[in-house]
């Protein structure tokens, strides 16, 4: 759960901000960020991370909430940042970011967006397929440039999460595979390319993980991959990226601090590379759902109620499957309170369900506590801050409600709320319609 | 299956236009609909519906595919839409759609919602909520205006489909409850209402539904409930909405004639207000898959292959998951083709996944039987016109692609591709980050 919740009189409050006040002020629905929630976890990764190893990277992995604002925040921050299309690129761009800062990831990257990325100067560009080295080295060829490259390999490892959220295992769309006879002929090409500069290797396991043990197996791969590539053609690579993966608390998992992934596996690299006189790589990680998803919090309206004797309560919020849907895609839970009667009792069983015209797809919090919710009461939804906003779509036509950033009693807004207008922007009457 | 298209040569054609040259010309990802499919399917639902009673009416779903050219071609065709939001029927006003054929119905509409519908002065507002007629009614006094109503029951009735998208059972956040001491009083009370005239009742059964019993069984539930109002109140009832549902084919589905769903709902409320003396009331119903699901298809290039030795080749397109989260959100499965190789025999069995940075979730078709899609060949899925552009979301910031209407041999955009600029026109860095 966030660090920044408290109820204060009769009402919800979040880093500092009465949330009765936020919706009356900001209308809702309403994405809400704790800058102070944010900057804590960051400060917490760098003190494991970086501090034993100034030279390691932190790359916030952007899909998990995007927008300039987050980048900002980013930089401010000191953190480099993970994007993955060339969407994720350009908002980096208009938000002034250096691109030195940016790493480039995803399986099927675009010829324009690796163009683009190759023309801005990205940090590093993960090299995900089969086909994509040779698509690197025509576009470096064509601008006259270098690239800084990682190669990504699928490890091979079994991790326990949502099937969606999996990435790492060996039926996977990511990454190379890592059967000797495949992988070191196509590491051979990386090295002696003339376009790219080959640093290391890349895996991410997937998403939302309590155990560290699949790290620590993946990274034993990577070592092996790491020693191999030395023994068979005299190259040290300088770098290993370890993906993200650390799981948080949505209602009651044991979020783990992050030195419980983290302090184990320095650990494993540092051993190897005593013990194989290897120099020490920069280590990169990518968190993304650890940094925003607990410092997220959704504010809703409620409208009707209906229910349905003894089966269900439901309340009706002014958002729902269109602005989350975690729900629908991943039965993801969450945890919810009445704002504006934050100190009663939760002691009805209430389902929160949107206004889309959908059936269980629909419902953002099924049969969970609450006080009965009445109409024009604030619903807050915690733990809120990772591919909600992100995912979120017009379905119905609903506009995408904007996002505030909120640090000690202070609001400001980090994305307005989509108008009727911009829903509809790139509508347009054909000419034998009309 | 849709009726347009054709293998001609080596490419796949739909609706007179060679695919390759629509990818090419209009770029790709891309979302095509066939103007001949839906007015097709919008003719035999005239035919059946409307021919043997002329005050039917039949309401265009819009939630299925909504925008300004749609509404346009549903008013051109000479049917009614039904909307479910602010944002729905801002849409079709932009669109200059007459308001006397819009139906607005949702399980939670706005106040600023309802005030819209009831200033521009829809055809109907289907009362889906305990607190809804309150509602209407005052903003009815504040405007000055009268609305005309129908209320939404809950008819208890089970269906067999995938839960997201039942609606008609008991336990629903959609419509009143049955039972008569609840629905009575509140039918009186809409009657007895100055604000509002009350023309009957309406029901939603579901979506994709290839059984007709389900129908008759809550069209029996409607029938016995207007028997009852008559009985009770004098009043007789001019109206029934029985709602959307008929199933489509996306893989091997029979897709049932409209008539094998509608002749028998007429008869049966032929025959009851034979047999009670009831005047027969203007029947509506509101589909939407049925009407476009068929006659969209979606374009996409091929990137990236992969094969995992001895488990599956993958095959990875310049779209995925945001542009069709249908496999992602309800286990859907499609049919697709290598345009560009389309006499080729489908010998390959092929995974085709998206470039988004999930694992199965992004996954557009499992498994199937391809020619062995090469990068660079053209990708068309078939049966995609309903729920995909609807849903679609930037997520890993991905621009919506655009939509273009075909019709036997001609191309003209109804959406516009969304663009960079577009997609992060919202963001505003806080003056705090700065």
């Amino acid at each position: 759960m966030n660090m920044v919740s408290e109820i204060k009189g009769k009402h919800l409050w979040f880093d500092g901000c009465d949330t009765v006040e936020l919706a009356k002020e900001f209308g809702t629905p309403l994405y809400v960020y704790s800058k102070t929630d944010i900057v804590s976890r960051i400060a917490e990764l760098k003190e494991c991370w970086i501090k034993p190893y100034p030279k390691n990277r932190i790359a916030y992995a952007a899909k998990a909430f995007c927008c300039m604002g987050m980048y900002k925040l980013c930089e401010n921050e000191g953190i480099s940042m993970d994007v993955v299309s060339g969407g994720e690129l350009y908002t980096a761009m208009k938000a002034g970011i250096n691109p030195a800062k940016l790493e480039f990831n995803g399986n099927n990257k675009l010829p324009k967006e690796l163009e683009a990325a190759i023309d801005y100067g990205v940090e590093r560009i993960v090299i995900d397929g089969v086909q994509e080295l040779e698509l690197i080295e025509s576009i470096c060829k064509k601008l006259g440039k270098k690239t800084d490259i990682l190669i990504r390999v699928t490890p091979c490892v079994e991790v326990d999460t949502h099937d969606f959220i999996v990435t790492g295992r060996k039926d996977s769309k990511f990454g190379l595979n890592i059967e000797p006879e495949f992988i070191f002929p196509y590491v051979k090409r990386a090295i002696d390319s003339e376009y790219v500069n080959f640093h290391g290797f890349h895996f991410h396991l997937g998403s939302q993980l309590f155990d560290v043990k699949p790290f620590l197996d993946a990274t034993a791969v990577m070592l092996q991959l790491m020693k191999d590539t030395r023994e068979k053609f005299g190259f040290v690579c300088d770098e290993l990226n370890i993906g993200g993966g650390p799981g948080v608390t949505y209602i009651n998992e044991e979020r783990p601090p992050y030195r419980y992934f983290y302090d184990p596996v320095l650990e494993k690299v540092e051993a190897f590379c005593k013990a194989e006189d290897y120099p020490m790589p920069a280590m990169i990680c990518e968190p993304g759902r650890s940094i925003v998803a607990e410092a997220g919090l959704q504010l809703y309206t409620v409208g009707m109620t209906k229910e349905v004797i003894g089966i269900r309560k439901y309340a009706a919020i002014d958002g729902g499957m269109p602005d989350n849907i975690r729900p629908a895609l991943y039965g993801a839970k969450y945890k919810g309170i009445v704002a504006n009667r934050a100190d009663e009792p939760a002691d009805e069983t209430v389902t929160i369900c949107g206004k889309c015209c959908e059936g269980d797809s629909d419902m953002i919090i099924k049969d969970a506590p609450f006080a009965m919710p009445k109409t024009g009461d604030i619903i807050a939804v915690f733990s809120t801050g990772a591919y909600g906003y992100s995912m979120a779509n017009n379905y119905n036509r609903n506009p995408i409600p904007g996002v505030i950033l909120v640090e000690k009693g202070k609001a400001e807004w980090m994305v307005k709320p989509q108008t009727y207008e911009q829903m509809i922007c790139c509508d347009v009457i054909p000419e034998s319609l009309k």
